[in-house]
């Protein structure tokens, strides 16, 4: 049976085209193969910070999101005082559980709402800042995994600036933005961000850490990355990342992806239309909406759960999924639930995604495969 | 120029005969590409679990020896009152500097010095643990990664159960063991340990926590490794990982390479003997010591600073080290100050390390570079 895949947000395939010659070499060694490593290293970081227009020394290369936003947020333990944490509430798990863990070591930790539509409102986050003097870092995404709302972090990060008093590190996890949504990173004003190899085709267990002045972070080990991030660096993961970051993250690439995906879930979500008992999510969401990332489409459909509907999909061959794929395990929906959807119709949600390769033949088939379940259903 | 590399403590060549077909989907998925990856994953955690000789449910897999680590030291964290640390004064900057911040972030932390030769021994421990009534954890590494003394675990286990009260988790950091030296470790009592993937000709990005009992870690995210260690798991690693740990930490072939490799530390340290100017460190290290791995050796060569020799031996086409490779850039030696080593030979000292693919000829060859080097210099 053919396979179609539309769980990019969860991992993307790896682009097998990528070649490299990675030196053996630990880049942290004095010999020639250490120096040939290291030159390895450092030119793919070139490469990175070149596709990114940022300076080089603000990356550092991570183990994947996971660790890039845990990195940042762990900080917070070394830094005295009373230095509060603000989240959004629809961050993802690797960010909203690591504020639970602060919270319960003695931080103080606040929240902000999205509205309806799933986004960080410049009111909201303004509103809880004025409460939360002791707010010293702020993790706002960029785009959500679950309804692909993007957040304004540009015009956020403004109203953070604006307070007086001590400095607030603002960090965001830019996971499912990059590669996806042109971005202007270096404009954004902001001190750190997390980005993910495999969500853009590159191998896993690679990432990015952007942090624009270093800090002092929980874990040094031998002092690699700057004591950003230790352990003996993954050369092959790294070469190959700063190879998917020439393809899929440059400005130019990223616009045409962009515009051919926005086409096809126009598509998609016209189609979606068509069917009395599915609701986009959130309703407010218009079949061509810049605020949302045409890569992302959360949906529900009336009197079906969404593990239902994931393996009734899966069986006709299409791959979906509930909520993100790292929670999938812990059935629930705590991004759903912090825009106000109700619990029944957030267990009825899935998530369709979509990635550089999907096409529109793609979409039609998925929409007729799910036509065909609702008449069973 | 032909090159020579004795540095495999640092790293080794990655086994590029290891070829794998990678399922692309995500682990944490519910559908068909999610549970082939799944399946690849647990799979590979099987044949992990069969090399060791421990239940698969102990295995958890991390980005490296460093991450193994700090996930059981920082764990520390969320235990509540006094859970006091005690660690070798030998240990790797990922458990040494680690205990250094833990200290910082109010846990007590004590250390116990190695004997002149370089081994934690029962009577040391003893004499800390004695005066360490809220010790909880104590961290141990099997093999020192700059002088190859080999810790009697399994013994020092014993001396730290016998201790009455509050149980004390022990973990030991295998890096330098794995796949080196015959080991037992279903049998040494212990609570956890740390390996390395690229230390086993596997690639860099991917190492195994061997964790008896679950605890609570520091960070959680997506609940991935049962809550152990979060982010989308690196399957290709950890496929490649597994292949490596049959080919070479499968008992037989460990004990063949150990017997290859004293051979040919034997005839390196015998004709190092015949130098007036080298002194191996410790001096005590017999020419055929079961105390100390076959693969790293310590020496120093009166008059000439480590980075010195290190340099003149890359010139001759021969890749040592000074420290280990994730402290080169601290010129710091930590580990031959605790083994009461002066500093002016401790800064002469240089690490020659061998693996499974170095020749009798090899040896020869750099016992000649080094003859050379000592003519002129």
């Amino acid at each position: 049976m053919d396979r179609f895949y539309f769980d990019w947000a969860a991992t993307a395939q790896s682009d097998h085209s990528i070649k490299i010659d990675v030196p053996f070499g630990n880049p942290s060694s004095l010999h020639t193969e250490g120096k040939t490593a290291r030159k390895a290293l450092e030119d793919a970081r070139s490469v990175c910070a070149s596709v990114l227009d940022v300076p080089k020394e603000e990356l550092f290369f991570t183990s994947g999101g996971t660790e890039s936003n845990s990195i940042i947020l762990n900080s917070l333990l070394l830094r005295p005082g009373n230095t509060g944490l603000l989240l959004s509430s629809i961050e993802h798990p690797s960010v909203r559980e690591q504020g639970t863990i602060l919270k319960e070591l003695g931080k103080s930790v606040a929240w902000v709402n999205p509205d309806a539509s799933g986004h960080i409102t410049p009111e909201n986050l303004q509103k809880v800042l004025d409460k939360f003097p002791d707010c010293r870092m702020i993790s706002i995404m960029w785009v959500n995994n679950e309804t692909g709302a993007v957040n304004n972090i540009p015009e956020l990060a403004k109203i953070i600036r604006k307070r007086s008093g001590a400095p607030i590190h603002i960090h965001c996890d830019m996971v499912q933005g990059l590669g996806k949504i042109p971005c202007g990173l270096k404009t954004w004003n902001i001190d750190s961000a997390a980005m993910s190899g495999h969500k853009i085709c590159a191998k896993r267990g690679t990432g990015i850490l952007y942090l624009k002045q270093k800090i002092r972070i929980l874990n040094i080990g031998g002092g690699q990355e700057q004591s950003i991030r230790p352990g003996t660096e993954n050369l092959e993961g790294i070469m190959n990342l700063s190879e998917a970051m020439k393809i899929y993250v440059h400005s130019d690439r990223v616009k045409e992806h962009y515009d051919a995906a926005a086409k096809r879930w126009e598509r998609l979500i016209e189609s979606l239309h068509q069917f009395d008992r599915a609701e986009i999510i959130p309703a407010s969401r218009q079949k061509n909406d810049a605020s949302f990332s045409p890569y992302i489409l959360q949906v529900s459909f009336k009197g079906i759960p969404g593990e239902v509907m994931t393996r009734a999909l899966d069986d006709a061959g299409f791959a979906v999924s509930t909520g993100s794929a790292c929670s999938s395990a812990l059935k629930k929906r705590p991004v759903l639930d912090a825009m106000g959807i109700s619990e029944q119709q957030a267990l009825e949600g899935i998530r369709i995604s979509q990635g550089y390769s999907t096409t529109t033949e793609d979409i039609e088939k998925l929409v007729d495969a799910v036509r065909k379940i609702l008449q069973v259903l």
